[in-house]
């Protein structure tokens, strides 16, 4: 995974020599600033400093470029859960497991992840990714059944419910996660894992 | 607050009478879907089957519209806060009510307030709209604050985060909510309040 990259136009203007990542990073962050459907490869070239056919050394459109990105945080939620679903610890310590490593991606390729949370399904792309998402949570259910199952979970809420209440809860962090911030990502996994298993009223 | 209406082209084509508030969540819908800066009034208009001319005789231009859409949504909102705030129960009871409260307003007007969390600040509309959030998260904290120094919030926990990671689960439900599904509002308020509150490992 790749960490975001900071890229300001006002001191990278006219400087050559980006990476492929550096250009799909950038592009990203226009996409989310802007909206995907209202940027061009002209804005993305401007913001990079480059000539657009400098920007298509790089990358031959504006859906590799979602594609590359979108595929790139599914690949990183989904070794996530692989790792999670091959481990011998309990299912309620796997979920845990899961909250925290997800979180660690949500904030180590946070520009990535917000644009495959926004996609809305306008093009066959955007369809594949979300059914991608679909099938992320409907291979966590069975964690959720199973801990359920464990008396690790308590079983008196709806298993579909609680999922995505929980990943409601994991996803939410990339609305204010800060790089650099008070608190590092492994601390704020920490937050939401003892929120979402102990509750806020324990003490 | 009103409730959403059920617009579709195929079956409104061409009739006219429309109220204002349904040519606004006609036009949210738009936004939502196709993303605001890439929706033009005449993408709008299209959709609601009329002419542009007739779409401007509701409404004058695409910011009024987002205006009176966020606007409405944040006064749904605002008025959760100021009934908890004002409430004789204890702090814990009134972020219960609030995290209730919020959902419903969540749920009943789904496509504005999704409209408003989406917002990037691309405006001065939208940064007001943006101050006007934060000014709701900083009059919930003193909630949190209130209770865990009353004992009903556990203390050990950071309360800004947790204030964020809780607001965070409620408004993840706008992503999968579906009007007239299997969970009514109610029903899914409850769950959110025990999750929160109780966590997940509370049997």
């Amino acid at each position: 995974m790749n960490p975001p990259v900071q890229v300001q136009s006002s001191t990278h203007r006219g400087r050559p020599g980006y990476s492929r990542d550096d250009v799909i990073d950038a592009a990203v962050r226009e996409f989310n600033q802007r909206g995907y459907e209202a940027t061009s490869m002209g804005h993305v070239a401007s913001v990079l400093g480059i000539s657009k056919s400098a920007l298509y050394h790089h990358i031959s459109s504006k859906e590799e470029i979602l594609d590359s990105a979108v595929t790139r945080a599914q690949d990183s939620l989904d070794a996530v859960v692989d790792e999670a679903i091959a481990s011998d610890a309990s299912a309620g310590e796997r979920i845990r497991s899961l909250i925290h490593g997800a979180i660690a991606v949500l904030c180590n390729d946070q520009e990535a992840v917000t644009l495959l949370l926004r996609l809305r399904g306008n093009s066959e792309l955007e369809k594949r990714a979300l059914q991608r998402r679909r099938e992320f949570t409907r291979r966590v259910i069975p964690l959720i059944d199973a801990a359920q199952a464990s008396g690790e979970v308590r079983s008196d809420l709806d298993t579909g419910v609680l999922t995505r209440l929980m990943f409601g809860t994991v996803n939410s962090v990339i609305e204010w996660y800060e790089p650099g911030g008070r608190l590092s990502p492994d601390e704020i996994a920490r937050h939401a894992v003892v929120l979402l298993f102990g509750g806020a009223a324990r003490d």
